[in-house]
């Protein structure tokens, strides 16, 4: 058998469809894409400039270890976190394919909390790793710690935490972490999968680095496709201690971000000013969609990202068609384990006012 | 043990060294990479056009499978080979990385014929399959066809055939591979990686396309890093039978190539005219330089690919010095399993040019 049965078997990470593929041909109907949590500020002027500044450079092999982006998040975080202890790669999701290629094998198992991101489960199992879900708790989805803790045995290898969750958009108290690290085993390792931080209020939420800082069992990811507003850039990184991340470095390739994306993080990471701008239309158009929400008598979850989660008043496939036929892409969640519920991106004060209009309409046909 | 020993153990995948690392800071001396066989006509225009185009598409993620670059491929060969049996990647070394993690494991053989690209055996390592080196005849580079032949057993899941060579330039005849073909058992699958094949130009060649289409279990390497002059741009891809390519689209993640990549592989498809001005240039430039090295009395072997090995008259480490001192880089091969050979880009006349002034006088001294 020339194939490996467990990844012959293996259903591969599906992933929210793309603008052009919910574009219907025949019409020429703008469509909002509310179902993939982009940035709809778009890109940083800065990481633009950079792009055009190294238009010149395509024909030759740079970054053999992408040292100058390494570099460049040191100093952006200046947190003590140096440079080698930064992984970086074509996206959170190759992050985590790494991560499971170095940790897991046939005989390991990994925890995930649904309703959480789906890639997770996807990457373990081309590694021929067991899943094992100790779902959220209902119905605020906060995490089951001691549940957690219960499921560990001697073939557990990773525990993937995402705070700000997706879907849900909730975090996971310092407190519930702290519990957590202090009681699992040193051959345990943390998925920290922040990569919505840059959207987070909520005082009761602790960066990675923090525990990073503390030589923690602890892996962060980090993408430059949500508040960067990169995503078709591609750049994600993971950074951790010194020794999981020279481990992992072993599994990188040399010449791992091409030289335009390379460019355009390390000019964002220098414009504040985006970010700023960003987190302050998130933050204020957040609270406007609550009132919203409330108004129309549905239950939403309050979200430290940017998108929010809402209990659908009809079925799922039923409500996304129906904002299809308006130009709206939104995100059904059943695949994220949650069924009739939707989330949706916070978007410009516009673009959220037409949501919510066609919102209303389809409650009361 | 929360590390995987092979991983821990694995030396990876060495590059040649960039302009950057190379560059004496305290001088402003130009340097002419010959180390790295690099376009130096640079990109093809149409493929930056097609770069200027997409700069307003960076926020939002694109090409979900890749589906408008593997359309393009197949529409720009028309050789039978449908858009779903093309696997696309970040490089060519990364479609390396994908054939090894779908086919190897602990117990896997690979062969290699050294010398050659190395990567082929990092990665395998990295899945910990043994490598199994069955090296060219001498003086000639040939393939060892009955040497593979007999090196076969059980375990034995790939064969990485290089065509024409890195660092030799030489190509493998139809024969051969045809004989080959015939004579290895049907759980083994041939790597045919033929990145330089816009060079070749010797009758004797037969590219990966003819056996595919006979259902051979065979996989192409192609790269846009070559005669495409987008090596900074991180594109390669694979195709294979359709169950082949079926299967290692599993280990794909989905949006892969990021947008401007993508964009500049499409644009650069469609240039013919920049690929034609870059076969002209390197095949006029190899003649001119095999009778400057024929002058000189260096042993150097004919190329069908853009650069020429040839036996450096002094050792590998004071010749590669030298050059770097005169400000050029050259490829010393020990690494590739050729001590005292050097490997040269065959670039623009005047580059070239300064290339034998400069060894011409290393010779005098």
């Amino acid at each position: 058998m020339m194939y490996k049965k467990h990844i012959l078997e293996t259903i591969p990470y599906k992933v929210g469809a793309t603008k052009a593929e919910s574009k219907n041909k025949s019409e020429d109907q703008k469509i909002y894409k509310l179902s993939s949590n982009e940035n709809f500020l778009g890109p940083s002027p800065k990481a633009l400039e950079a792009i055009q500044e190294s238009l010149n450079e395509l024909s030759e092999y740079h970054h053999r270890d992408d040292s100058v982006l390494k570099k460049a998040l040191a100093e952006h975080y200046d947190n003590g976190i140096k440079a080698d202890q930064y992984i970086t790669a074509n996206s959170g999701v190759e992050i985590i394919d790494i991560i499971c290629r170095g940790f897991l094998d046939t005989d390991s198992e990994v925890i995930v909390s649904s309703p959480t991101f789906k890639a997770y489960g996807n990457f373990a199992t081309i590694e021929n790793a067991t899943v094992i879900d100790v779902p959220l708790k209902i119905p605020d989805f906060g995490l089951n710690v001691e549940g957690i803790i219960d499921a560990i045995n001697e073939n557990t290898r990773l525990i993937f935490l995402t705070t700000p969750n997706n879907p849900t958009g909730t975090v996971i108290p310092k407190k519930d972490v702290d519990y957590l690290l202090d009681n699992i085993p040193d051959t345990v390792i943390v998925v920290y999968d922040e990569v919505y931080f840059h959207f987070v209020e909520d005082p009761q939420f602790c960066n990675a680095a923090y525990y990073i800082k503390k030589n923690k069992n602890i892996i962060a990811i980090h993408s430059f496709s949500k508040a960067y507003g990169l995503a078709g850039m591609r750049i994600g990184y993971a950074f951790s201690t010194p020794k999981i991340a020279s481990y992992l470095q072993k599994i990188s390739r040399p010449f791992m971000i091409n030289v335009l994306s390379t460019a355009a993080a390390v000019g964002a990471l220098t414009d504040n000013e985006h970010i700023e701008n960003t987190q302050k239309l998130i933050s204020e158009q957040k609270k406007w969609m609550y009132v919203q929400f409330e108004k129309l008598g549905i239950t939403y979850w309050k979200s430290e990202a940017n998108f929010i989660l809402f209990k659908s008043p009809i079925a799922e496939e039923k409500i996304t068609s129906a904002f299809l036929k308006a130009g709206i892409m939104v995100r059904p969640c059943s695949k994220f384990g949650v069924k009739d519920h939707i989330r949706v991106t916070v978007a410009t004060p516009n673009v959220n006012a037409n949501f919510f209009e066609v919102l209303k309409a389809l409650l009361s046909i």
